[in-house]
C-alpha cells in the first residue's frame, strides 16, 4: 500500500471501503475481483469503484481485476480494523440494551467491554456479561479497560452532558445514537446514526404517493 | 400548511425535519422558538433551517420566531407521523433480536408487529411479546396486520433474497441493515443503516491520527 496515498483519503470514501471489505468476505472467494462485480454488489458504479481503489496506487492489473486478498489487507489496514477497539454503552435504556446484546460489531473487531449509566436501578446488573456500572466511574474504567470508542445511547436532552463526560473521561471517539447535535472539542470524533430519522423518510415516501 | 410546496420538499430536507421535530420536543415548550435557537440544537445554520422551512410557505414571523405548536403540527403530517406505522423484522439474528427488543421506534409511531426468520429452531419463540413465524408466513400476515415496512436484519449473502420475499409478500418499504446493496423495482422503498460502516469512519478516523 501506497501510505502517502492512503492518508490523502477523503473521509467520503471511507464508507465505501467497508462495504468493499464486507463483500470482499461475503462473495465467494476468488483470487481476483472486477470492479464490475464491486459494482455489482454494492450498487456503486464501477467508475467510482475505480477511482476509490486508485487512492492506494497501483492495485490490480487492467482488466483482470484486483487481487483479493491483497484488496482485503490494504483496507482492513486504511480502516483501522487490524487492531482491536474497546467500546462501551453510555446509556442501558432501550436501544442501549439492544447494543449490549448485539455481538454484529465484534466480528469486525470492535468489542464491548463496559456500560454505564445513572439509574440506581440499573448499576450493578449484567446483561450479555457486561455489568453496568456508575457514570462516576467512567474516568477509572476507561482508563483501566482502553476505551475508544462511546456509544451514545441516551436520551437527547442529557445527550449533550453525557457526552461532555465521556470526552472527559477520556473517550476520544462517540457514536451518537441520541438525537440531538453534540458540540464537542474539535479533536473529538462524532458519528451519529439516527434511526428515528431514517425510519420517518420511509415514512415520508410512502405517505407522499 | 401549504400542501403544493410541501409535495416539492427534496428529500434531502427530510432527516433534518425529523431533526427538527425531535428538538422541539425535547426542549422546554415555550410558543415560538427561533431558527437560531433551532440551529443551536441541531447543528444546521440557522439560514437553512429558513431555507427548509420556508417549504412550508409563510411560516413564523420575521425576527420572532415559528409557532412551536404548529412546527410541530406541520412536520408530523409531512413525515406522515400523524398516523401508525406496521413495521415487522425480517431476521432475528443478533441485530433482529435487540431491534425486537427496541421500543424506541414505538414513540413516534411506528411499532414492530411481527418477526420472521427461516431457521426452525427459531420459528415459535416469543421475543418482547412478538412471536417469531416462518417466512413462508410473511404474505399472509403482512396483508392480516397491514405491515408497511420491513426491518431487514438478515445476513448479506441473503439479504437480496430475503427482501424479494419480502416485497412479494406486499412490503413497499425496506429499512435494509444488511452491508450489501439492495436491487428491488423502484416502487419499493429502501434506506440503509449500516452501523458497521459508521463505526468503521471513527476507527478510520482514530488511526490516522
Amino acid at each position: 500500500m501506497n501510505i502517502k496515498k492512503a492518508d490523502k483519503i477523503p473521509s467520503i470514501v471511507v464508507p465505501r471501503l467497508s462495504r468493499y471489505y464486507r463483500i470482499l468476505f461475503e462473495l465467494d472467494s476468488s483470487p481476483l475481483i472486477s470492479s464490475k462485480v464491486l459494482s455489482e454488489h454494492t450498487g456503486f458504479t464501477a467508475a467510482q469503484i475505480r477511482r476509490d481503489l486508485a487512492y492506494f496506487g497501483q492495485f490490480g492489473s487492467p482488466g483482470r481485476g484486483y487481487n483479493v486478498e491483497e484488496l482485503k489487507k490494504t483496507i482492513k489496514n486504511i480502516l483501522g480494523l487490524d487492531r482491536a477497539w474497546n467500546v462501551c454503552v453510555i446509556g442501558t435504556g432501550n436501544l442501549g440494551m439492544a447494543l449490549l446484546g448485539y455481538n454484529g460489531f465484534k466480528d469486525q473487531g470492535f468489542e464491548v467491554v463496559a456500560a454505564f449509566d445513572s439509574d440506581p436501578e440499573k448499576i450493578g446488573k449484567t446483561v450479555n456479561g457486561i455489568k453496568i456500572l456508575s457514570i462516576s466511574e467512567m474516568a477509572k474504567v476507561v482508563r483501566e479497560k482502553n476505551i475508544q470508542i462511546g456509544l451514545l445511547t441516551v436520551p437527547g436532552r442529557v445527550a449533550q452532558q453525557a457526552a461532555e463526560n465521556a470526552v472527559n473521561s477520556g473517550i476520544k471517539s462517540i457514536m451518537n445514537f441520541a438525537p440531538v447535535h453534540l458540540k464537542l472539542p474539535e479533536n473529538v470524533k462524532v458519528r451519529h446514526i439516527d434511526m428515528t430519522v431514517e425510519i420517518e423518510r420511509l415514512s415520508f415516501m410512502i405517505s407522499r404517493e
